[in-house]
């Protein structure tokens, strides 16, 4: 395993960050660290000032310029060229744009999220499934039709989406070994992994999280408070509700919906994904409700597990994320929800003032007879702060995805556009572990319809426990 | 106006208290301040040693019996005499079993919460209907039918129910005044009460509160934190959402139901009032989610409030709660809600630690032309302290009602079972007046349709804002 002070791989060329909140400042030190640069070979592109201090820290320098559709070419070319790396760790600039960009300019790209221009997820004028994931992702795959090799970009690989599609793989495999399941090679194409999951009965997988990290300081009214960008959040939140659907499921929901368009692995609920509370579990908090904040994961996942038989699809689980963030961040969704999801005006992304708490994350896989399968990351803040600078345990667990993708990119530079399924699974883990504190997997005779409340009759199918109607709260 | 240290009426007997926890620690005192009693006049009955420590401060016997079924008249009989005061501040002892032995024994009574036996909240082999606040009272009434006079007993006489329903009474005059309504006389009967607010347009009365009272240790994993009893909280909150229904609906709740007896004024949800949230609103927090907890008042104002023509009932106003609780208690509920209601063992009720916030409690009168009005007391932790010992602003506005009714009955001993509403709001403010901090009565142009998200369609009544499918939060 890679140790945390091992150069990961060599980026010769120069590299320009888009974005420095919570996790570019968290990236930035261990870019030095694991790959060979220098603070003269990084630059920052983000509107204003670096007020952190920390880009000045380290030596680097701040082009202070918010990129828009009319500017962004013209700010970047200068800086990204051929062998050179572009990551995009900001929000509300268009990572397809960015990706054509670097593809001109024979540049490696890499982002966390598929983000659109500003103003496209909170247009009302758009129908819901121009504001989903889904649409976004189909943009990006009808682009790279015709062009599966040239400069590599890696979109959408963070920690989720990103690292858990690599946990997920694992898991898979961790749960074939401890059952006996036959398993004659490593599963090597995307049909060989639906097929290993269909095989281990696996119904629905959601990227189970819960984030216990509190800063000293409360959340006051009129406050949002975040781990990671509030901005992010809310976009994704305010999305609609996506999942990827699931073969075995037998009730459609009331207000769901299909696209009409592309691959068809997911659907999407009329309601935003943090007004949208489903049942999980994770092995540390036990039962909780999660919020059911679309995610690119949900739809890749989906769509790489899915198994065709003569143009028919015969198999494929139901994907999506049960996030349940800090608890400050709770307070802030019902405040926000109360006030028709108008964000509030003052925002605070804590890191340095949290006082404790851990982010458990990882992926839980449903339906194999051993159980419910958790696994993931145990990262406490404690931890975290030992292992790199300017972190909280949820931006590290996103910068350990980036760090495994840029590793990728860099020994893959001709691979065309990737998403994190596409990606060595083994090697986004070797890259991310030593970032991820206790890597645990484990087993639970959890299921959303285990001690139900008996005090009033709920809508559930008692068939089937893992049917999404009995996850979902009503 | 009384002033906080004068006496508001004499109690020559003695007086019995049942319960000790953070509403009848939070009354005591203020027995000895207004009723002329000493130490030695006084006894509490509860389960075990006080821990608290202040009865015995206060020269305070406690008899450490849990009242049951079987022991409660062999306990209390030697307590309770002619010209006595029980007042109940327990939970799980039968509110209408106490009313019974007081007329037995000539003796005062009052209580803050129509409780039944334990274990009837939540014996899931009772249907809803049985376990609904309307029973309860439909159970009390019926007792009543043929006593209209004999010892007092005040029933449900706290902040809410109890001062609210004097409050309500305040805010219809207000009203009236602030629009040069025509009124010939002060109201003297329910009907003229409810002609008035109906004559006022009327349609809609919440009882909106906002807790923002703090504790300086946050709440932990496994535990529930309130500002006031969590077994109250709780019991209350898993009952069904109760709701007087007023006669301007026009959208029947799919999962409503008639009780099929008695007055009829209130519907139920088949669903836990802690899992079902209503848009409000109050002047300092602006509009908020609010959960749809059942309460006695939401019913008796309701049914108070109704006019009847030829038999035919042609007006009611919705009456229902929209509590939200203090931050601490909305995470506590998220999680309980996420372990399918099984209550954290932990629990903690937050008083001497609460480091500031204040509860904004009132009335709002919805459908007037001049807006949404919200009569109300906004008390903070720092007033609470100052006015009384032993209280948070939570237990305060609860005392301030028990000191009202406990003054109307030594002042009315023989008018037999009453309810808040039964009683004269002049007096109820006037005692209660000196401990609710700032009273307020503010218009806004609130409507729950005001300022939707246009992001996603919602179903609404666009016609009228006013009614019950609008407030709801699907
Ligand atoms: N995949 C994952 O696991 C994961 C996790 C967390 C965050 N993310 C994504 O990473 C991105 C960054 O998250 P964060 O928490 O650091 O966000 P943040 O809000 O803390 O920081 C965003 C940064 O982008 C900059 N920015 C905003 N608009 C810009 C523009 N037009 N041009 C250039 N820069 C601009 C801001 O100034 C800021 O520096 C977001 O897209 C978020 O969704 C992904
Ligand atoms: N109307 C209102 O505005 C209002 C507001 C707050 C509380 N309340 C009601 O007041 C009551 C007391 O509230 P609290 O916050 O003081 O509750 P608490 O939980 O703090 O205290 C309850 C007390 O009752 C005692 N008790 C429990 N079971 C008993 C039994 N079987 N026999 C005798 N005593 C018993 C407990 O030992 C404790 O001293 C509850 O019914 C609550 O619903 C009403």
């Amino acid at each position: 395993m890679t140790k945390k002070n091992e150069p990961l791989a060599r980026l010769d060329g120069k590299l320009t960050m888009i974005g420095f909140g919570s996790i570019g400042q968290a990236l930035l030190p261990l870019l030095f660290r694991h790959f060979g640069l220098k603070p003269a070979d990084v630059k920052i592109v983000k509107p204003g000032e670096d007020r952190s201090g920390l880009a000045r820290e380290l030596g680097v320098e701040v082009i202070p310029v918010r990129l828009e559709e009319g500017n962004f070419a013209a700010v970047l070319e200068p800086l990204v060229d051929k062998g050179d790396f572009l990551i995009n760790l900001s929000v509300d600039v268009s990572s397809l744009a960015l990706v054509k960009l670097c593809r001109e300019r024979g540049a490696l790209y890499l982002d966390t999220c598929n983000e659109p221009w500003g103003g496209r997820y909170d247009d009302p004028g758009l129908p819901p499934s121009r504001r989903s994931n889904y649409s976004l992702r189909e943009e990006v795959l009808a682009w790279r039709l015709d062009k599966r090799s040239g400069p590599t970009a890696v979109i959408t690989q963070g920690a989720n989406p990103g690292l858990v599609s690599a946990l997920l793989k694992q898991a898979l495999l961790n749960i074939a070994a401890d059952t006996h399941a036959e398993l004659e090679a490593m599963p090597a194409s995307y049909e060989d992994w639906a097929a290993l999951a269909q095989q281990l009965g696996i119904k629905v997988v959601h990227i189970a999280e819960r984030d216990t990290q509190v800063a000293k300081a409360r959340k006051q009214r009129g406050e949002f408070v975040n781990t990671w960008s509030v901005r992010g959040f809310v976009d994704e939140g305010l999305q609609p509700a996506e999942l990827g659907w699931g073969t075995h499921e037998r009730h459609w929901p009331a207000d769901a919906a299909r696209h009409g368009f592309g691959s068809d692995a997911a659907i999407y609920l009329k309601r935003p994904g943090i007004g949208t509370r489903v049942r999980s579990w994770t092995p540390l908090e036990g039962p909780y409700h999660g919020f059911l904040v679309t995610h690119a994961e949900s739809i890749s996942i989906a769509d790489h597990l899915t198994l065709r038989k003569d143009g028919q699809v015969v198999y494929r689980p139901t994907v999506h994320y049960a996030y349940h963030p800090s608890d400050d961040a709770v307070l802030s969704l019902h405040e926000m929800a109360g006030k028709n999801w108008q964000l509030q005006h003052r925002q605070r992304i804590v890191r340095d003032e949290i006082a404790e708490g851990m982010d458990e994350l990882g992926v839980l896989l449903m339906g194999n007879p051993k159980g419910a399968y958790w696994y993931g990351s145990r990262l406490t803040i404690e931890q975290a702060r030992e292992l790199a600078p300017a972190n909280s345990a949820t931006s590290l667990q996103v910068v350990a995805g980036i760090l495994g993708g840029m590793s990728w990119a860099l020994c893959h530079p001709d691979a065309g556009l990737v998403e994190p399924d596409d990606l060595d699974h083994r090697v986004m883990l070797e890259a991310a572990m030593p970032y991820l504190g206790e890597v645990a997997g484990v087993y639970g005779d959890w299921t959303p319809l285990k001690e139900r409340s008996p005090l009033f009759d709920e809508e559930k199918d008692e068939d089937d426990p893992w049917q999404f109607l009995n996850f979902r709260v009503a």
